[in-house]
């Protein structure tokens, strides 16, 4: 089973003050490029893997979604996504990814956002997700990219240019890496950007976008300290698509 | 129009020292990972593209190919080619990558060995390359990793504990790199590994595997110097197939 590190008090408390928490979606610097990703929502069916506090759910819901079902292993993010949610159409449920089993062929989209990344068995999920799809349907979803989650020690270092570099090691051994994220000891998931992708395929998806996202010229220009995050991929951004 | 350094005196004597010059396939540790992409050969018609010194070309008509067609900008690696070449099966052309047009819906297999990561023009040669294929037929191909050739300053340095890393910057600076290996000034193309997935799928083909390749642990029981070569992957292995 996954760490549910997010309802670690201390982790919860800073994980709250980033500006995805405070800001929802127009917080999070990656979510231009994922929206842009995302099929048409007007009457779908969506479900979103790792809801966290429900921005995306509120937002399908604005763009004339039919039904949204957040799925989530932290109660008190739920806990705060229900306070925040009015319409009818949003459904909370609190579920470890690794074991929740969707609805088969319900939904036109499944999402999730900076989830994956945490899950051992991403196979069974991604297969179990790529069942509930019908055909046609898109999966979309962020993870933190490999080049980010490979090294042992993460940091940045310098080239001989004074530049910023991010020394890449242990690419090859896929499996946990122990991180002092918002609180000490989080573990996530380091996977080979190609076994994110070959999950996919296995799971009967048609690969459509792979994005390895940072800011564009334009953001580094309103946020100088982004300037970095173009030296590496902070984000993976995938679209695929069920076709049978 | 991409730089033909295999023809510089220099850089041809000293890729011809390579084992994989010297010994062929089986003098390239990716070949079994890249061998195990390929479809069944038997009375196929394959295009290598980048063709060198016909290695792969002649082990196709071993396999039974019907046909081969190995495609070369450099005169030099032809003319050894055509010394070691006796089944009239194959035959070879040289020409720059960049203009060659192969005939529409001719090709079971596509496949170029470490050839895509010189081209400026990439996309047309995929778009050509997809349309040369037969529907269901296959496109594999190997290059240099992205992460080996994001660096503006490529090398390995030492993480805290003393292991091998490898820098990565410029990532999302796609363009040329200019590196000294083998001869000065050798220019590659650094793109993103989003970037050749996504030319895929706009040429119309439908990604089948992604093969970030490292050595196996048995390989490097056997040549220990290769280990480093776990912590970054030095090729990109892609496998995808003509749809429609």
């Amino acid at each position: 089973m996954t760490q549910n590190i997010y309802d670690d008090g201390g982790f919860f408390e800073n994980y709250s003050q980033l500006p995805r928490s405070l800001r929802g979606l127009d917080g999070a610097p990656e979510w231009p490029a994922l929206r842009a990703l995302l099929p048409p929502l007007q009457g779908a069916r969506v479900l979103d893997l790792g809801c966290g506090f429900g921005w995306l759910c509120r937002w399908a819901v604005e763009q004339g979604a039919a039904s949204v079902l957040g799925v989530d292993v932290s109660e008190r993010m739920l806990e705060r996504a229900r306070g925040e949610t009015s319409s009818p159409a949003v459904r909370y449920e609190r579920a470890d990814l690794e074991s929740f089993a969707p609805a088969a062929g319900e939904f036109d989209l499944v999402y999730s956002s900076l989830a994956f990344h945490y899950l051992v068995d991403l196979a069974g999920v991604l297969t179990r997700a790529g069942a509930a799809l019908k055909p046609g349907g898109m999966l979309v979803c962020s993870v933190e990219h490999p080049i980010m989650t490979a090294p042992r020690h993460q940091g940045w270092a310098s080239d001989a240019s004074g530049l910023p570099t991010w020394p890449v090691g242990g690419y090859l051994d896929e499996g946990p890496r122990v991180t002092d994220w918002l609180a000490q000891g989080v573990v996530k998931q380091h996977r080979m950007l190609g076994s994110y992708l070959n999950l996919l395929i296995a799971a009967g998806l048609e690969l459509r976008h792979v994005e390895e996202w940072g800011p564009s010229p334009e953001q580094v220009a309103a946020e100088p300290d982004w300037a970095k995050e173009r030296e590496r991929p902070p984000f993976l951004l995938l679209a695929a698509r069920r076709s049978r």
